[in-house]
């Protein structure tokens, strides 16, 4: 018997799209007004959607104290109001949405191991939305 | 071929998170303000998702009035302005959001076969969520 | 020049219709399943509107820190995860929505001073909003 | 590794459920006002979902200026702001928004291949929404 | 001392926007796509505002109850799942929202007498919508 | 007789909230991580609303496609996707969203006239709005 238990954070960030390995025009190509030089910025909403089974005592899937702190400690003190391009983790990769998934299941999956990480969706605007469930 | 509906219908109701497994000071610690002794309440979105194949007279998985009216039946005027701890139901389970989604899920599954019920989507707030698919 | 800030919180809690002015069936008719005995509960959405000339120093109207932490100590500690019934405002007051939001604009307007309080506009649930912008 | 992105569109329609199958008595019965003579309309909001690898390069899904191009091209001219029900493809199929659905994938995933359409949601109203993932 | 309710209905309609004030060409021109002759449709979402003392018995402006009554005898019945142009109040007024606002209000302001009609304010989508309180 | 049509616009920018007016450490104290000296950015939904009688002809009180190339021309194009403190209307003034709104009411209150700009309405985030209607 398993249940999802998901949970919504936000978080504002600055960032640019743009990649050394694409020439300046094939940037502007390809990532139009994202590639502006000076940076753009997002509320970004993301979702962490936690599986197992109930606790029979507590009747949770998680003890959602427990995932506030994790995913604060691990996500929204490294990502919020920053700019993501300065993050050492997209110092090679470019700071698309769904890079950010990536970036974020990645980090989530193991601080909050043993519970069990099943997907990262983020919103980028209300139209557009990414999801992850890694790499198994 | 299989297609799905889903339908969201809402709840108000109170409840209070507490169990005698726990000792009166772990029921603070684990269920926090959700164990103050008055209980509180929400607004719950109930989104019902049958599967199927698509009737190819009517163009549909399900009928809406039928599903309606077994939802209505079985669900919303059973909860709907209670206090979810005096019901039956959860003399022994705790009122989490965990496991009313079960408990619905389970009382909509039987009351709704032949036509399959694949998820119970409860929203106890914008930012919380939970899930439950049956125990297949 | 006067500009606004609305700034959202919300509240869960509990709560019965029911007034010692009316009969038990007056009771009943006049407030329907919300004067079911053991109470019902919702999760309010609360805007906090204040108006004021724009401080050329900061570019504010008021700092959200401020607001957050008055909105804090004088409405949500005192009626998040509570029953409002039980709240001594509420001994002779019907716990409306109409009723919470003159309570919560008489508790924030002096609470606030000499900043504006505007206006409170209450979300019951999606489709019900009530507003009070007091008694001038 | 794979992840998924989602771009919601919206158009308006008018339609009118009705099939030749159903005697007028049946069509009423089964489509309720629905069923009405002179048709209705709906704003549908449709959420298409593609799924792959993220390009190293770009660090995306899909180009989502490819994808807006598809999808107005082969969805949004064709059907925003018109009579669903006067479509060849509804000349002997229900306009219930299960077949829109169905129609819908069919539609975009000849037109996105190689890229890989996942799923199409549509929602009808914000409580009532349809999901196809094809006949794989 | 005033309060506001609030409440909101969604009503299904499809309409075209056609003068005969205008020549074809011009009525292209203006209306645009909202001209296409077999029209479209829209899920409209209506706010009704009432205004008014709150009854210190009930700690009511005005009883939901009797505003749903109204409000569905007056406004839902007569043009839910309809096309306006068809109702005889658009025989001689282009069916645009804002005289849908104005027809809504002057239906509901006679009937709601003699509680206050406030404002109507009609969604026409999430990113359009239209407000009229009378011409006083 | 006069009726409001509203209509909304997002964009996506980076900012900054600093003055040189304050010390840096009266910056961070007043702007708190807002002050982050890189950046951070937001999804901006702007609502236009403007007000006037309604057109007895095209039952418009503004056409939308005029209102959309006024807004796209003075406001969108000139701040989507950019870092609102690089542009001359923010070299002076700390770019707030206070001061957004005053300065999005100010550019499109000429670009529209003869219509009437009613009011400008800014969601920073979908808890955090503001408005202004002028200096009158």
């Amino acid at each position: 018997m398993k249940a999802y238990f998901t949970r919504a954070y936000t978080l504002s960030a600055s960032h640019r799209l743009h990649t050394e390995a694409l020439s300046a025009e094939d940037n502007r190509t390809t990532f139009g007004k994202c590639n502006n030089p000076h940076g753009h910025g997002h509320n970004y909403r993301i979702e962490v959607t936690v599986g197992g089974p109930v606790d029979p005592a507590t009747g949770m899937v998680i003890n959602m104290a427990t995932l506030d702190q994790v995913v604060n400690d691990v996500v929204i003190r490294r990502f919020d109001h920053m700019n993501l391009n300065l993050d050492p983790l997209f110092t090679h990769r470019v700071s698309t949405t769904e890079n950010l998934s990536i970036t974020v299941f990645d980090l989530l999956a193991s601080a909050l191991a043993p519970a069990i990480l099943e997907k990262i969706r983020i919103e980028e605007t209300e139209n557009n939305f990414f999801e992850y469930s890694g790499s198994h």
